[in-house]
């Protein structure tokens, strides 16, 4: 089994000057199949459909693009902002996790930081909570870079298995046989990517019940938090106030206002773990891009009719690329995605790793998925297809799919 | 001796939940002179003069706010780029690095990397090449960040104290003595933030004669590569057949352009380095912004006639900042910078560490100056000071400091 889409190429790597940390981890393989599948447009000229990086497909709306012309403006967007990132910003983050997440009383001038997208964050809280040896229990399938993070660190990713069964829920069992005098901290996303999870009050009160049991800080990945289907609710654990200060809430607006080329998030912390990451971030960064900063200052004062358009069309394309599925039942099988824009679909056995399915998928169909070990060894057996691209995108991919898929018998 | 201003103020630090990793660095003072500022700005609604963090103060211009303005009318401005930077990017760095710089045969698909500014590009560099316990060598005093980034992998900085009386030139005696078998990588800034040093090109071999003796990587910050004085010459050590394969070359745009809060840098190494390089880079950042990668594309086509025109004030603003310390003979001394914008000032004993000497100066004459104590423990009884900003802001804060040090021996 392939750990990565270039692993199943067979491509050298040098371990001469290299360290051990680095040698241990991979590309990311959202990443991978996106180089290769430029490499395979540029070689055969074919075009090449996308299920692969969750992209939205629609351009940053107007209003945001109006501010950011207004900041070419101003002196001050060519230069370094705060490090923690611009007050203003702060400030909105501030008011926005009271308002919408009820995170209470957040201390905008401690407790929140803006980051170069969400990654960064998540970056920061785990070098502030994670020594050599240390390990970090992922819900999982648990978005890619996670395990690359940690083990980047010395750390020890755990993967703790999510019940797919019962659409990827948490497993109580799996997670407390996992626990170990070493574990530091738990990091998932909510909504999940790739699972498309949106976890239960109930299932969060048992992870805050662990954490508190067990000293453990919780890092959660609250990207996809505006894109929940069928009426379900979002909640934060940040806003549980007996775990207030062991949550590290890491956020992102690049889906929500189509900024993900803005690399632009923030994250909340109690103002004691805040202080260090800050110091991290300065290491990893020195500030985020000021005209990112001001185009989501910009975006938070609007009145959010875009986002709604944004979840509207993406519920559409949800059914779509369900019904696709369904189509390609003798292929594929799946759970319906709660929140985000991912489905993780188990592929009848083929004797092939994920990682080599999905180079075999781009070279011969043009089209681009995920591998599912990207997400950890629970990810393997399957394949995550983004439907945050286009319905003609959907349409056109799946067409191919179809039509290699029958191939496959002959 | 305090290693930072907060340290000076006596702020408290949480230490549950937090690593040791992260305990053991501390902000910038770099940027907790400018949290400070504000602060003092703030509290007292004075105007706050800065000499502190090294901002140019021109702003970006207008042929590449031109460029950022087109891009904003396309669709993929909003969207990750590939991982390792815009295609078109990567190849006219290889190709500016191969004419500027002499580095032969860069293969941009391969060898280059677009980062979310030069601190990122050093950190991946690190990251590279540092396991728990490793040593890296720095030219001291060195670049505050790069101290932190080192401890934060759990690796050490060994500091190698530059010859201050030559003008802060190599120390050939210190740095053989500081070589032990844990030795991974030399780093340092070249020109040198905060010392001014040009390093000669036998310096460099010297350097580079050490790395292949003990192989080592080299690790070269260039980012004030295009502004020397006096007819000097900037050498990049990445140009040395030898040692091309152990040279990590990171870069910015931000100083040349006047683009530090866009955040986007570059690095340059064998591919065999920066295959994981980018795997770090994935997990630190996913890409650098878009937005700002379009910004430099421009920026490197046009005629460069900004960049000459911003040296051409720098080396005023040089003459200017080295007249108004020459009046300050009685409490400040220096060695004239060669290269980059800063001086790094030797104070008076004033019986005062630099970062409470820093953090007063700030208090009483509204003046950010830089603790030399964040450039490792040779840069301590010194502060640094910017010529970055504008020539009446040097005049005004000289004539605070003047003012300020006269009511010191009352």
């Amino acid at each position: 089994m392939h750990r990565s889409a270039f692993g199943a190429l067979g491509r050298e790597v040098r371990t001469k000057n290299i360290s051990e940390r680095v040698q241990r981890i991979v590309l990311s393989p959202i990443k991978e199949m996106s180089i290769l599948a430029d490499e395979v447009r540029q070689d055969t000229g074919a075009t090449i459909v996308s299920f692969g990086q969750g992209i939205p497909y629609f351009d940053t709306p107007e209003y945001i693009k109006e501010g950011i012309r207004a900041a070419l403006q101003e002196r001050d967007t060519a230069r370094y902002t705060l490090e923690p990132g611009i007050t203003e910003l702060r400030e909105l983050v501030a008011k926005d996790l009271m308002a919408r997440k009820g995170v209470e009383n957040v201390k905008f001038s401690r407790e929140v930081m803006i980051s170069s997208g969400c990654q960064e964050a998540v970056m920061c809280a785990l070098v502030t909570v994670v020594d050599e040896g240390d390990e970090v229990l992922l819900l999982s399938p648990s978005f890619a870079s996670y395990s690359e993070q940690i083990l980047q660190l010395g750390g020890v990713p755990v993967f703790v298995p999510l019940d797919e069964d019962r659409g990827w829920h948490l497993n109580k069992e799996a997670l407390l046989e996992k626990v170990s005098p070493k574990t530091k901290a738990i990091l998932f996303s909510h909504p999940s990517n790739p699972t498309g999870t949106v976890f239960a009050q109930e299932e969060l009160r048992i992870l805050a019940d662990l954490a508190k049991e067990h000293d453990l800080v919780l890092i959660t990945d609250e990207t996809y938090d505006f894109l929940v289907y069928e009426g379900k609710t979002h909640v934060s654990p940040a806003s549980f106030s007996d775990i207030r200060d062991r949550v590290i809430l890491c956020g992102s607006f690049s889906k929500k206002y189509a900024l993900t080329g803005y690399r632009v998030g923030y994250a909340f912390a109690e103002q004691g773990i805040m202080a260090h990451m800050l110091k991290v971030h300065d290491a990893l960064a020195i500030c985020a891009p000021a005209i990112s900063q001001k185009a989501v200052i910009t975006a938070l004062r609007g009145d959010q009719k875009s986002v709604a358009e944004f979840v509207e069309k993406l519920t559409e394309n949800r059914e779509l690329m369900c019904k696709k599925l369904d189509e390609l039942s003798g292929f594929f099988e799946y759970k319906k995605p709660q929140g985000a824009y991912y489905i993780l679909a188990k592929y009848q056995k083929s004797g092939l790793g994920s990682a080599e399915l999905a180079v075999k998928i781009l070279q011969e169909a043009k089209v681009v998925t995920i591998p599912g070990v990207a997400f950890g060894p629970y990810g393997e057996g399957h394949l995550r297809f983004s439907f945050a691209c286009s319905p003609e995108e959907i349409d056109e991919g799946f067409q191919r799919l179809r039509v290699w898929t029958e191939t496959l018998g002959k």
